[in-house]
């Protein structure tokens, strides 16, 4: 990377932060992104700048999916002009890939599932994104000892019959709410984009996912900051 | 609305656009939204400014679905302040709610079908949307002679099953690609936003979608070239 970095989370849950926000002691900067409702939150570590970007909230609720994602990495590139965005989130994995809960993943490759746009390849090469990753990811993983997969994004919580199709046909192995949608935003700027994605729930467990969810964040994002805090001082010795 | 004004439509598709473009000789304006692949056309009527923004093409396509209109959307707004975003576009309709190909329809409503996030009541409200539309929509409507119906959006051209259970419990009529990706990002912003809408395709006639959609694309876009001259004449002397 560059001698002085700056590197933007963005994450969409509160609950997903909350651990990494008190472990990093990142301040919040009030009305830094109005009228948006993304929330920044930031420090110094020696000379790099750490950020963090939540979507905020609408509707009584935290603004997950990929539209509140799309104009939150677009309001933070613009603004902050990140050399890396980092999206840190949960994800669903397949215990057909031998995921666990609350197992930590890099991403290596990203995609839409729930796009279905027929016609001729352009249109279907669009729709499912593929949108590049940080050449950096392979080392790091490497590195620091943790698995990868492709990140897999759907507006939904659920996986319906059509979304299991384009992700198997596909090779999706890291299912979320948001990755895509900001690798498509980075995408337009060629800003480096890593993913950093832990496990609440195993689509293929016949579990139902809300209660698996649920009863998995806290343990999960507990995991992804203790990743994180292993992916920042790699970053910062590089 | 105010004396002067700035009218911004977003479209996604340049097929939906030209024939607009055409009739209203907007030019464009080259770069303005670099890096972004938005791109702006303008024109003056009388004191009023008249903006047309492309979603643009990324992957050899046109920039379609909910990501491109949200980043299309921000920008737009951030850069143009406009005083009303209209969203015109082809739609599918309902030909069990008196839809014919090429009709042209006016959003009463606008929310979500494809994003189902399961728990307590507010993840439910966030995931439909229920956006606002501008204000004016019913008189307009009322005043043209066009019907209205409430806009429903997915990242997906065709229908499943669990979409047209989404569209039929909340009453969606006009089945788009982006319209409350549209909604989502000026209700951050509180701008009014107006749907006209040209159907191209019949959801419940049993014919496949795409060749239902490119076969009658050109006659829908010409209806709504044709429908936004009446629109932008009755917005003008109001």
């Amino acid at each position: 990377m560059v001698n002085t970095m700056t590197i933007c989370y963005i994450i969409a849950m509160e609950a997903e932060a909350q651990p990494f926000i008190e472990e990093f002691d990142v301040q919040e900067v009030p009305g830094f992104f109005a009228p948006l409702p993304c929330r920044l939150f930031e420090t110094q570590i020696g000379e790099h700048r750490l950020t963090v970007v939540l979507n905020g909230k609408q509707h009584g609720s935290d603004l997950v999916g990929c539209e509140a994602a799309s104009v939150a990495t677009l309001a933070a590139i613009q603004r902050l002009q990140p050399d890396l965005v980092i999206n840190c989130g949960t994800c669903g994995g397949f215990k057909s890939e031998g995921a666990h809960i609350a197992d930590v993943f890099i991403g290596n490759a990203v995609m839409f599932h729930d796009r279905r746009v027929p016609g001729d390849d352009a249109w279907g090469t669009q729709a499912l994104g593929n949108y590049p990753v940080w050449e950096g990811a392979k080392a790091l993983a490497k590195d620091l000892g943790f698995g990868m997969g492709k990140v897999t994004t759907g507006s939904s919580l659920d996986m319906q019959p059509c979304d299991l199709q384009i992700i198997q046909e596909n090779g999706g192995q890291l299912k979320d709410m948001e990755g895509a949608a900001i690798a498509f935003v980075c995408s337009l700027f060629s800003t480096p984009i890593l993913f950093v994605k832990s496990v609440t729930d195993l689509c293929d467990s016949g579990a139902e996912t809300f209660e698996e969810f649920s009863k998995n964040l806290a343990a999960a994002s507990l995991a992804l900051r203790d990743a994180n805090k292993r992916v920042i001082e790699y970053l910062i010795k590089k």
